[in-house]
């Protein structure tokens, strides 16, 4: 194998194939990317065997055909570090020994045949869904903070992704929390219901493009979701297993409604936090009045107080909560405004953003002495 | 005590203070700062032991004289997060239970009593040395990062201050290099040589006015050093015992000199290590040929190989070093080229910068096999 190619060209891809490259194993070759030289130009790619990446051809100057896998971190770190000459030239000699020149630098490192490097499991492209890069990412943002990350339950690791009567909806639930966002798709589009792992959503949402226009499209198996972007085509398997079913913990019948200065209530949260260490979990306590909210806690280190004034539809109330958990949600609203629903001091509340937003979260108080 | 004070104007100094308060230890005490308001404004206090750091008066609003310690991170984190509504009020009520109030927002954390606080030690104010903040604070960044971290050598693990023939020099010795760094003093000042430690040190220059006009005052006595600032005292202890006898060994008697561009080489130098473990100090060989440079490292990763154009006076000579120690210095050099001292393959190398940068480096080299 041998060609050359442009400096910033080779970071960018090995960038986006990192991501799927396992950082703890015992395996050396999933340490690896795996270069492949064919007469159509250069790919990269990355398999963790949860997730695989491969670039879309990459523009390169091939001067010899070939494969070979390259330990990730080293190859990266040098690549970076070349001088700014502009032009690569990578040539494998005897033995798997790669050789990486750019002006007078020259590094001989050994990698591993490109063989022995996972193939990338086969999604055939039946159903295509397409979507917003940008918006899949938002949903994805928006939600994975409540991904469980107890390992018991493995199928709650994952994200739900549901797609019923065109509209798509993810879903996270650990035992405390649910996360729930929903979008429209253009076209007519089947029906499906599976779970992606949380640690590849985190990854691919680094990856998908940040511009509204920029489109990508979905496939999915019984097995694997396949994301085809322009620069890589990301392929990630599906977890097992039966997910919550949300849909009706989720209808908000309350008896109380708070409309409130999203900001203004994450900044006091965060306050009344500061005298909660932070291995203890210890409650905020919210009185709901007449067009004011008081925020209250009390632990060992101090006590805080703390008034917003507020729009309230329905009863006062008295309601407890881990405050951290309230701050994952108000952070991820994009609206100024935060809608919480009440129903009694001991049910769920559910925090929404302007109407439309497409965004619902459900967190559960804490029971605390009076 | 009850006073009031602008919020930015609370955070600055709480900052300043910050940098003398333990961060580990058994006393809780010295986890705290101590507010000291009396008739003629606001002081805060942080103390170690090490090091003590007394704000200049700070604007406040008096309204109750008296003092107090409080918990330097919990109080420095509620500060900066109260609301931005300008002035906090601060008042200690009964049994050290101390109130902070701004808009609505209003703590209330446990302090302990100001009269447990540990007073900073008296240094008489016999001789002052002025200097520019900036150059001392340059002086410290040359040369800091070579103070040993062996502590059963204590003095070591300081700097070497010494004034002669108006001449300040600040020197810093590990087992494997020297940093030496030395500035004219104006006016006519007394000849002082003590050690002061690398950890007040990397604290101080972390305060030191940043601007070149700002002027500082250091004082002296056989336990402790004084810097007088416009916004604080700091006092710190000295180090006991016999520093090196550096003045020989930085003479420069040398048979080759690389002149050497030195972002140039600091890359170069950077890409080498890339292929050392970073727990082995692999060491990289310079062969200086006539106005070349070669670079080359080779360990169990692989080899690296780079050549930069030079100008050399001298034999030809080939050496090795840890890389690490080359770039320590040449981070810290200020000018576009640095100049290369050699003898022999084991003897130290001095590292300079341009005539009258006032910026010395000793390095010792590393034994390799040929």
């Amino acid at each position: 194998m041998k060609f050359t190619c442009e400096k910033n060209t080779l970071i960018n891809n090995i960038n986006i194939v990192s991501k799927a490259v396992s950082s703890r194993t015992t395996l050396p070759i999933l340490e690896c990317i795996l270069l492949n030289a064919d007469p159509d130009g250069l790919k990269m790619t990355g398999n963790d065997l949860e997730m695989g990446i491969e670039t879309s051809y990459i523009e390169a100057q091939i001067i010899e055909e070939g494969t070979i896998a390259i330990e990730a971190k080293l190859f990266s770190e040098i690549v970076k570090r070349l001088p700014d000459d502009g032009w690569v030239l990578i040539e494998v000699v005897e033995n798997n020994m790669v050789v990486i020149k750019c002006g007078k630098a020259e590094f001989k490192i050994l990698g591993l045949s490109g063989d022995e490097f996972p193939v990338i499991p086969y999604v055939e492209k039946n159903n295509e869904y397409s979507i917003s890069g940008q918006l899949l990412r938002d949903m994805i943002r928006q939600t994975l903070f409540s991904v469980s990350v107890d390992e018991s339950k493995p199928v709650l690791t994952g994200e739900l992704f549901e797609i019923d009567d065109n509209s798509l909806r993810l879903v996270a639930v650990d035992g405390f929390r649910v996360s729930f966002r929903s979008a429209e798709l253009e076209g007519d589009n089947a029906n499906i219901s599976v779970v992606v792992p949380g640690k590849t959503l985190n990854e691919i949402s680094k990856i998908l493009p940040a511009d509204e226009e920029s489109k990508i499209s979905l496939y999915f198996t019984d097995k694997h979701m396949l994301i085809q972007m322009d620069e890589c085509t990301i392929v990630s398997r599906l977890l097992d297993g039966e997910f919550l079913k949300y849909k009706q913990i989720l209808e908000t019948d309350s008896s109380t409604v708070v409309k409130i200065a999203r900001e203004e209530f994450l900044k006091s949260l965060e306050r009344a936090s500061l005298i909660s260490k932070e291995t203890k979990k210890n409650p905020v306590k919210l009185e709901i009045e007449r067009d004011i909210v008081k925020i209250t806690s009390n632990t060992e280190m101090g006590t805080s107080y703390d008034e917003l004034a507020v729009e309230t539809e329905g009863e006062g109330l008295s309601i407890a909560f881990n405050p951290r958990y309230l701050i994952d949600a108000l952070k991820v609203i994009d609206d100024d405004d935060a809608y919480m629903h009440f129903t009694t001091a001991l049910s769920p509340c559910i925090i929404k953003g302007e109407e439309g937003c497409g965004y619902k979260y459900l967190i559960l108080p804490l029971r605390v002495a009076r």
